[in-house]
């Protein structure tokens, strides 16, 4: 059975929480926090700019490492910024139907 | 109850791949697939800057906000790439525990 | 004789300063002034994923283009943030020498 | 007398090129060539995200220092690339009077 990004999520967001109170010299996640909210969005935005290259080219295996890089920092980002996801999942649900992302974009001019 | 990220992804991964065949006039999403691949990276890294710059500020429903367009591109980038979701918990899951992102990136000098 | 970078970088901030003053209808650096400079940053950054796109590509002179409009939105930003092209000459000429840039960035882990 | 960017531009492009053959060990430019055009848009990518968020904030000596930064970058990726500045200084003089800038933004619904 294929793995679920859902349930993944779900572990990934567990752990990152865990790390909050863990010591930065053993922790990633723990010295991410301890740099704060504005040395994580720089983080983000390192991560998607190599996403963004790696879409661009032809290693699919190479998106699928950046993308989990990009997810893993986001929701560092989020616990930092005091956003669950269940309030990104709220917002996702929140656009679909008639009042979804197609119909939003559909009006703006991109 | 709150709304679960997992089900939301699930069904905007649903959303985007309906649209793959629809008409660039009337949905946004056949749009950036008609524009291909670096389009939609570009628009992957633009709406990443978003991200960054409300990761920055105190405005967390903003922060909300665009962590959702940013993962509405990620998935259509995926979709265009070629990349399915259950790559990318593949990927997740497969750094969790001793190979996990933690130790990683704890060897790593970031 | 081939055009000189500096004395075009001084007419676009001549033209930039110009503009300050002018109408966001018919001007679009006026316009970008009067959205502020979060709005300009983020410009900037876009312009930088289409500059990081190009840069991988072959299309050089795309990149010339992206690097064009990188460079204009930056000079914006500096003027909205009261930074002028002396002070970052003099950063620039700072970082020459023992305390160049090679220097600098030989002693990080980059 | 305040320093003038376009020497220092000048400066910056020369030194950039005399690294071209130097060794990697000892020369971050040199080492940045050696890893070729996608890591070098990578960085100016990453040098960019920095410049964003020095945009957002009050501390116009860090926009000065990531500038430089940016700029340094935006240079390496240049000779990596074979573009010159010249290409950029004819680009941006190109665009000047009715073909210029405002003109192009002014008619593209930004």
């Amino acid at each position: 059975m294929a793995p679920e990004l859902g349930p993944a999520l779900d572990r990934l967001w567990q752990v990152i929480q865990s790390r909050r109170g863990a010591d930065p010299q053993t922790s990633y996640t723990a010295r991410l926090f301890a740099r704060g909210r504005t040395k994580i969005a720089q983080k983000l935005g390192e991560e998607a700019v190599e996403a963004v290259i790696e879409g661009v080219g032809e290693n699919s295996a190479a998106l699928v490492a950046e993308s989990a890089d990009l997810i893993y920092h986001l929701l560092v980002l989020w616990a930092a910024a005091g956003v669950s996801p269940a309030d990104v999942a709220a917002e996702l649900a929140r656009r679909e139907g008639t009042s979804g992302i197609e119909e939003k974009r559909s009006r703006a001019n991109l």
